[in-house]
């Protein structure tokens, strides 16, 4: 039986969950592989905190070169986040030989094309599955599955931390602040939640499965976001009362042209109004979903653990497998992503102002006679059509205007909602969202 | 670039669906192939009828000879269903030489270990995504995606008629007998619906997935089945009020040993009392959907259409381009599946009588005094616990009595039900369903 050596760089949640697969269900790993996969290094800054999981003496180093000096590990598990000394370690394991496997999203989104480049001159994989979606083969499903297809649109949740906030904030009716601490507390969101809650996770997970579903080449911070922290328990009791669930939705949407002019791409991250009844707007808590439209699949829908030791463990642990039998090698080789010197797909990624849409406002005025005029003339000028508009009768001086409108563009939405915040009786910043279904 | 000729065997809806795709988008094809992949050869014995796509003169035959014959077709997509005429051409084209794609679960369902044998002895491969599930990648989810883990459970919507069906009794609190005709007239039911609506195609699909992801060897027949044809619009006015849906499941549910002994694998086939709220829940008309728990991946659900011209083509040319790229021969080696030859699993299937569940009982009976108190004293001799009783008040003289069990076996369901059948004041054959969620 052939053995194959792999170093994992990274000891946190994943990391740990890796280690316990790799370690405890060794058995079960050989027999899927039909190799002796083990698990010789595992590198991390922190060497000493209790993971619940016994390592071999001298497994644990602080030093990544004993993985990359070590010429018989030839797979590493690469865990670490962020987009700095883990690009610098990532490319010289590449350099090395080294197959990898990673869940980093930022990294991949960030630098895509340097990594795939780097690795496709050494001849080795990069294999990603975690780094989108936890625990749902998504990666897998759209580069392999759904591979008969053009992909027409893609609408998933992609970041458990938002999911557990706006479904806390729907079942208890609380409001944005209370809830995040209370996800802070219970381990659903960080001490600095801002890449979660601002979006910013969601639109690094996008704009890989973008290149992948698509075949288009973006940088992440072009598309445009909004996050969840202006999400009030007010709009959780309109959306109720409309047939409507809260999602922050990743949105890609393929816009068909005529006579062989590029189809236009439409992304956006957004809180989105999501009817209720579909699949997507059931997903709660932690999880992550991720509907796929395609021209002759139609509609699928994948949904799981979007985080979680073990949940994202199992998709690295799959990779690892893929890897070690040479299935990723085939999809690396075949798919050729980030490769500049690939032809581009007949698509273009639309302007951000171009995006179109149905939007769900909620304007904070002052109670005074004749504001739903104002802000229908404002509308109206910006070339928006109003679907509805609601102004609950109340005793408090500060009310909430709800208008949803028809078909418009984000240009459109953000010029409308810059003069209505200009109005003197509008008391705070619009809130937008998106609506879907 | 390097040229593939692919043979389809099958000219149905399936079939014109992977015509369509292979002719009409072979750019896509070949792009994600590196291939140029030429169908040459469909052959149907109907010949004539109009299909909607243009074939090139001479491409369209009666006789699977041209495709066996021709030595330059390495690769054979093979449509046709049933278990006679079609066993023989798949394993001739085995035999010479060919790869195959199927999506006949019949034949995989009764002759996999035949079929996979001889593909072993000569080196060639068998995919079958399109066997189960339709455009759901539930195959390669299982085999590939879940690798990492050891599967607990399976709970899966698996046949689109079914589906239809029992989703519109829901929706229009309809009869079955007016509901599958119907369907019969729109085309989601065939003119002889035996093998759909008595649970079957379930079964089948049901083997296929245990076969995968618990290891065992089994004959469909032997699964515990269950059909819709007495599920009646008392039975969804019921399961509304008490919160939930009826769908016919297929369950596969590993039950722990200890100390080393074998899991036991309870299996069924059966309409089920499913909890609104889960995603399968909420899976209405023609769709498939598996809910699918791995001890690492905990719960992931895969939902899409079951069925289908074009839906089931993308699972279909998934697999061709599989089979192409190598991908799915590293598969077929490394699952190693239906061989005999392969160390067992430490898993034994439970014996049908042993299925553990939660079960409701549809009684109907000649409304006098005492019946529960009958009902009651036969399940409790079976050792079967009562969760509630219902019985209506009614001005009918035969009235349903609804009764939900704690966790009992089938064996101990089964024979209560045979005592309480023989009940004189029992005027109709008692109807059962299991209890998910």
């Amino acid at each position: 039986m052939k053995t194959i050596k792999v170093g994992l760089v990274g000891f946190g949640t994943i990391g740990t969950g890796v280690a316990k697969l790799l370690l405890l269900e060794k058995e079960r790993i050989c027999k899927r592989t039909g190799c002796d996969v083990q698990l010789v290094k595992i590198v991390d800054l922190d060497t000493t905190r209790d993971r619940g999981i016994q390592l071999p003496e001298g497994m644990l180093s602080a030093d990544y070169h004993d993985i990359l000096n070590d010429p018989e590990i030839s797979l590493v598990v690469q865990l670490i986040g962020g987009t700095g000394v883990e690009r610098t370690i990532m490319l010289e394991m590449i350099e090395a030989g080294k197959n990898i496997v990673t869940a980093n999203k930022a990294l991949l989104a960030t630098y895509g094309e340097e990594i795939f480049c780097a690795a496709r001159k050494k001849g080795v994989s990069v294999a990603f599955e975690a780094a989108v979606g936890g625990g749902i083969p998504i990666i897998a499903a759209i580069s392999e599955s759904l591979a008969a297809n053009e992909i027409e649109s893609i609408h998933a949740i992609l970041n458990g931390t938002c999911n557990f906030i706006l479904s806390n904030m729907e079942e208890h009716g609380s409001d944005y602040a209370p809830t995040l601490k209370e996800a802070q507390r219970l381990g659903f969101a960080e001490a600095n939640p801002a890449m979660d809650v601002e979006g910013s996770d969601t639109a690094q997970k996008l704009s890989i499965l973008s290149h992948i579903a698509f075949g288009v080449h973006l940088d992440w911070k072009d598309i445009p976001k909004v996050g969840i922290e202006t999400v009030s328990g007010t709009d959780f009791r309109y959306a109720k009362l409309l047939g409507y669930s809260i999602k922050l939705l990743a949105i890609a949407n393929r816009l068909r042209s005529e006579n062989g002019a590029p189809d236009k791409l439409e992304l956006s991250v957004c809180p989105t109004m999501v009817k209720k009844g579909s699949p997507i707007a059931a997903v709660s808590g932690a999880y992550n979903a991720v509907s796929v439209i395609g021209d002759a699949v139609e509609h699928s829908f994948y949904y799981g653990k979007g985080a979680g030791e073990l949940p994202t463990a199992s998709a690295v642990v799959a990779d690892v497998i893929d890897t070690i039998v040479g299935r990723t090698k085939i999809t690396f080789d075949t798919l050729d992503l980030w490769n500049p010197e690939k032809p581009a797909e007949n698509i273009e990624i639309a302007k951000a102002a171009d995006v179109t849409g149905r939007y769900y406002l909620r304007v904070m005025v002052e109670d005074r006679l004749g504001v739903i005029a104002d802000l229908a003339d404002i509308l109206s000028k910006a070339g928006i059509s109003i679907c509805s508009c609601v102004q609950e009768n109340s005793n408090d001086n500060i009310i909430p205007i709800i208008i949803m409108t028809h078909e418009t563009t984000e240009g459109a939405i953000l010029g409308a909602i810059g003069s209505i915040n200009q109005l003197d009786c509008v008391v705070n910043e619009t809130v937008r969202m998106r609506i879907y279904g």
